[in-house]
């Protein structure tokens, strides 16, 4: 498991870096981008959050866009950014090439089609192959937990949903809290995992809220001028459930707020001292 | 002068929009980006921050990348990024289209030469035409201030020693502090402005320091790391006519740090602590 850096930049006295590795996992090479705050050494490893961004994201648009180091810095968490699919001329795209399946899309799941089957295992990456690379290679405990954007919002709750072990705290920016019913979900779940929608449970937050017996704390921030909400995000279906179970979960409808990133720089920090709470 | 709008977004609880015109200076349709904090209204206007971008950037830079909405808001200061040269088919660009000269490269002059001298007055433009744009439809007052990056902290210092009655302070990231000896400046200021090299020092901010009678506070940040230092942005000499000069300039070489919006991200709040002393 080696890793090859790609580019590194001082920032809030900590180090933003970006690093290329061949995934076993996803049968590609990979990049993706790790903020390290000046007090990680190995003699004091920091807790990590990682971030999954959206449709059409690389590792670059959070770390570039969110203007999430200065808390970071300040609350001494690292922060891993993954790509959002496979990447490399084998891959297969949308033979449309649509920003919404395909390369730039790869829903945080494991899919089971072909020819999704052959590369397509982001859910594996993100919670097995990607973070043993982490803990070998960076000064960062095993403490962890996740957050994104939008697809990444579907699978930072779906992902810590069913590894509520795994993750101390979860939370997420216009999530797809429910991509069986929308479709975004609907377009990706029947390609990656096929027409059997009993297998699309499995990565649907909704239903893995509803069936799940541990408790980890939520935090979701969605805004009301989001053009998505109605059609895509379906924030109500998830309020609904969390309503019924007596659970640690806060969802905030923030009025005039839109899907942009100018969204997330304005509550990131917020979530940044969730987390912490949590990591310590 | 009318402005179309071209997107919208809430940040911080105030506004980051996008809007077109048409420039009379220019002599084409131009976009620039504001942002304008919650307490900004026409009964409590604010005073207003023009940042300059550096090469290849458009308005988009900056509000997207420096993280600068946070303390704007909290200070009360406008933001206004313009574009960086002139835009659209009609106007030249150079031959060979390259990064550093002609679309995206304006250098904040108004060029002299044809075909230069059809569109390429970004002197003008953010000195007369913008202000007064921003001055007749923005709850904002004459107040303001200027900074900016690379080939904009160019911009941004020169434009600000020609200029001391109109702004109350200048800061500067990575500043071409020198263009007549440097490569960027050389090349954009030949074509720009031709041959005679007398012409010249009339952008170049170590001459116009050297020669200014008004003290207008400057800060500027360098970082020591970054890759364009020796040849092209050569603090140094900038240092040497300061020190010589009883003035309120203070440069701060920043160890580590590269030419990257990384570095912005970092110091752009004490940038905007500086300014907001002069602005009130």
């Amino acid at each position: 498991m080696s890793l090859a850096l790609h580019s590194q930049a001082k920032v809030f006295s900590g180090w933003h870096k970006q690093y290329t590795h061949t995934s076993d996992v996803l049968n590609c090479d990979m990049r993706f981008a790790i903020f390290l705050p000046e007090s990680a050494s190995f003699d004091s490893p920091v807790p990590v959050l990682y971030w999954l961004s959206g449709l059409t994201c690389t590792d670059e648009n959070f770390m570039q866009k969110a203007g999430a180091f200065q808390k970071a810095a300040e609350l001494g968490i690292a922060i891993v950014a993954p790509d959002t699919s496979p990447r490399g001329e084998g891959v297969a795209d949308d033979p449309e090439q649509a920003y919404d399946f395909g390369l730039g899309a790869g829903f945080y799941l494991d899919a089971t089609q072909p020819p999704w089957n052959q590369h397509y295992h982001m859910y594996s990456y993100v919670t097995k192959e990607l973070p043993k690379l982490i803990e070998a290679h960076f000064p960062v405990t095993q403490v962890k937990s996740i957050s994104g954007h939008s697809m990444g919002g579907h699978g930072a709750l779906s992902i810590g949903l069913k590894n509520p072990q795994q993750y101390r705290s979860i939370s997420a920016f216009s999530p797809i809290v429910h991509p069986s019913i929308c479709p975004w979900g609907n377009k990706a779940f029947s390609h990656y995992l096929g027409d059997d929608k009993a297998t699309w449970l499995a990565y649907d937050s909704c239903e893995l809220l509803k069936n799940s017996t541990q408790s980890v704390p939520i935090l979701i921030d969605q805004g009301e001028a989001d053009n998505f909400l109605a059609e895509q995000l379906k924030t109500e279906y998830f309020v609904a459930i969390a309503e019924q179970m007596d659970r640690d979960i806060e969802v905030r409808m923030q009025p005039g707020y839109d899907h942009s990133y100018f969204f997330i720089q304005t509550f990131i920090a917020e979530h940044l001292e969730f987390h912490a709470r949590y990591l310590k």
